[in-house]
């Protein structure tokens, strides 16, 4: 693989999306070949299940078969963009991936880290991110944020304060397990702090892959 | 769990969904508390990922994608439908099950049966089928049954025979796996002849349980 991995993980409402496209116009003033997509999504059928699985009608749907949703959605995500685009050398930044599985139905819906990871292995794809940042905040906080965004919430926004404080455990966990992947970004901080942040991790990573 | 899981499996065209509705009647008339239900689908959610999976559209959809859909479908229709009227006492009657995706995805696709079969493990939550009748038929065969309906073919009927070939294989080496679930019927007959062995299979089953 010639291109650099990069997802941007957190609860809603930390800031990860604004930094995925700042630090995006950055790396493309730099000449770097860069590619910002999102999960779940991504592609056009991964767009589809991103319909499905955040419809706030679908209150019935099970913890497992959202986990599957979100394993179909990055197959298609992993083998029809991100795999060719890391052979092609570009950028990804990808705004959540792998890592919100587990958090969001490992542990906000209680399945369990190893069989969340169980499932998720073939939908990988041998793919690894290089970098994962970790947007740290406090869950309330988070939530308030995401709240006073325009737009109505989804299904898993909708979700009471309980669910996002376990997910942040998730987060936290991952962090403590691979720490030599995920590193953490103080996401309390304005946006600029933020930024230099992100930009320092990963600067250093494209200082170590040269 | 008090009642019994019989499924339904085979090639398209086979005739497996003029026979679970024969057998339907046929229980209803015995006093037999009855669920006829299909796979993928079964749940409002499970009809909304069928209409995702056999969407012609949808040609760059991958094998992995397509496992985990039907794995996503299966969850729901299990945690929802079939597990709820098992513990009722209700005789359900699938129109396809996990067999169909260790066949058509495992085989037919070539990601394998293992994989297949570890992915799928979690959406059984622990259900089995009492009782897999496969339809047995040339794959050449149900083919040219399949494509003499009404409706134009769906994503997976629209495949080459040799595609349909490896599935009928699937079937196969699965009736040698599992001998003591998986039954043989021979759908190369009329409906009545292929509606007694059915029956045949299903009183057995019956007289085992009591």
């Amino acid at each position: 693989m010639e291109g650099l991995f990069i997802t941007f993980e957190g609860p809603d409402g930390a800031g990860k999306s604004t930094q995925v496209h700042l630090i995006n116009a950055y790396l493309k003033d730099m000449g770097y070949k860069t590619l910002v997509t999102r999960e779940p999504g991504g592609t056009p059928i991964g767009e589809k299940i991103r319909n499905l699985l955040l419809n706030c009608d679908h209150s019935e749907m099970s913890a497992l078969t959202e986990m599957y949703l979100y394993a179909a959605a990055r197959a298609q995500h992993v083998g029809q963009l991100i795999k060719p685009a890391l052979q092609e050398g570009t950028i990804v930044l990808c705004d959540r991936f792998v890592d919100s599985s587990i958090a969001y139905q490992g542990f906000g819906r209680g399945l369990g880290m190893d069989l969340v990871e169980a499932v998720n292995l073939f939908a990988l794809q041998d793919i690894e991110p290089d970098l994962t940042l970790f947007f740290n905040i406090d869950p309330e906080e988070a939530l308030k944020r995401g709240r006073s965004r325009s737009g109505s919430p989804d299904r898993l926004e909708s979700e009471k304060l309980e669910f996002h404080k376990k997910v942040y455990k998730g987060f936290c966990v991952l962090q403590e397990k691979y720490p030599w992947r995920v590193r953490k970004i103080d996401a309390s901080k304005d946006v600029n702090t933020v930024f230099k942040q992100v930009l320092e991790q990963i600067e250093c990573l494209l200082r170590c892959k040269k």
